[in-house]
């Protein structure tokens, strides 16, 4: 039988994996023209959070060590700037691409890690903090991400 | 410093208790009044919402073996109808109050339970099924419901 950490790193990556596989059947479902609609009037679009998500997933390559993030330019259009603050850089079609390159190469790195490595600290916190708050583990990092993604993926079904 | 198991714990109960206070201060910023609003055109109110939580975290109690459930009427209208399926059987302050008295039973309920009973078993698996599938434990169901928490909650801040 596993023991506790090696079971609750099963936990939070198997909850991950179940959310990108809802998302990605609801993205399936979904045509190009659906998801440059706002989930509510006045509020994002769906290729905003479609961006958005891509975005903060690719940031985790990095701040997990799992390697080069893919789509930094990702950042200012999906990060930095609201919704509709300029003219669309990339289309649907090619975010849909940048997700799935982005969530692949995060599955990928996963299973490099071992139940120790995810008790280790991440790259957005500091020895000196970590020492003081061993809780800021790349294992935690995945939890905040994966409530996010099931934040956003609440707004993405309305469409 | 904390051990795995202890730190696992902790990670999975602060983002519950993160994601009740967040939900909390949305639902005092909100008016009765916009609580019976749609989040989106033809969905959900944010009065179902609401009581689909509670009702939801109600039930949390007893699967979790803290207790007795406080608000088993919510089930029918909450849980097994969908939203407008009939007259309302509750107003929103009255949700207000079991939402508070459903979030403080768990949060109490928690506090009683060690690192090593969050790792054994909820009350929805058997024990045959659990010593098949010993990540079918408590932690795991308070991490299922707290996803669930972030998912509802992306769609109450439309409100």
């Amino acid at each position: 039988m596993a023991n506790p950490q090696e079971l609750s790193v099963k936990l939070v990556v198997d909850m991950w994996h179940t959310h990108i596989q809802r998302c990605n059947q609801l993205l399936e479902a979904l045509s190009d023209e659906q998801l440059l609609r706002e989930i509510a009037p006045g509020k994002n679009r769906g290729i905003y959070l479609l961006g958005h998500l891509t975005a903060v997933h690719d940031r985790m390559i990095t701040l997990l060590g799992l390697g080069e993030r893919l789509c930094p330019q990702l950042d200012g259009p999906f990060l930095s700037q609201p919704d509709r603050a300029a003219e669309d850089t990339a289309t649907v079609s090619e975010l849909r691409e940048y997700w799935n390159a982005v969530n692949t190469a995060l599955a990928e790195g996963f299973t490099t890690l071992t139940p120790e490595a995810w008790f280790q600290r991440h790259n957005a916190v500091s020895e000196e903090d970590f020492a003081k708050e061993p809780h800021r583990n790349k294992l935690n990092l995945l939890l905040n991400r994966s409530h996010h993604l099931a934040y956003h993926f609440g707004q993405i079904v309305l469409l």
